[in-house]
């Protein structure tokens, strides 16, 4: 990595390790908000999510949040979860930026990480050579119970 | 309303009837991405969501969403619920444009619809007067069982 991820709390870091599913928030190419939740796995310092075999609305080269991200890399990252005791809520929003990962062995890796949280992963979800996004964060805020 | 709303399935009107939370995309000031959770009430054409009494990180003035809608109107909402089956996954995403509620009546309505919809507000946790954001969409997109 170019630049040292952001200090996070130990709390922070516990949610980004367990969270199941994120919100993407992009921009499209009239620079209009665009987001669509998204399996991930956090290496501890950046995010993998991968164009897997769920199905889509459109093939993957269309997909709004590739397109998205090669005309405007700023993306905003939600981690949340809802709870009726609003004094349990809480969230983390990652402000960074992605990108399609393009060498080799770190899509290998962000893959292996990917089936290792996901057990769904296994059953054919994913091809070994799936478009992986690497999101980068650049600053990390949080708020709630954490 | 200007424009009517967009045409929907009962399936999508179903979930944006029952969801509990929706994630709400604006633009910073630098035209980057941010993204919250938010509470939410639809009257059937459009959202309304407040500013309530759960802690901020900030004064409800200086709120990102806040600021962020008053020089971008342009929003995304995702609404979606997260299942290990993920047979079951789904998502509507609402593209339009938000503003803050400035007649009173209509305001006073938001408010009893929320509190309608959330057994949590009647505890002193929206004021009368709580800045009310509306949400008119402009598309609404669906993915999944729905």
């Amino acid at each position: 990595m170019a630049n040292k991820p952001p200090l996070i709390s130990p709390g922070i870091r516990a949610k980004l390790e367990t969270a199941r599913v994120a919100r993407l928030a992009t921009l499209d190419a009239e620079r209009r908000p665009h987001a669509v939740p998204i399996c991930f796995a956090w290496d501890g310092s950046v995010f993998y999510s991968a164009i897997d075999h769920k199905p889509k609305r459109v093939p993957p080269n269309q997909l709004a949040r590739l397109k998205n991200i090669k005309e405007t890399p700023q993306v905003a990252l939600l981690v949340d979860q809802y709870d009726e005791d609003w004094t349990c809520l809480w969230y983390v929003l990652v402000r960074g930026e992605a990108e399609l990962v393009s060498a080799p062995a770190e899509r290998k890796r962000a893959i292996q990480s990917l089936r290792a949280k996901y057990p769904q992963y296994d059953a054919d979800m994913l091809a070994d050579d799936a478009p992986v996004l690497r999101i980068t964060p650049g600053r990390i805020t949080a708020w709630g119970k954490i």
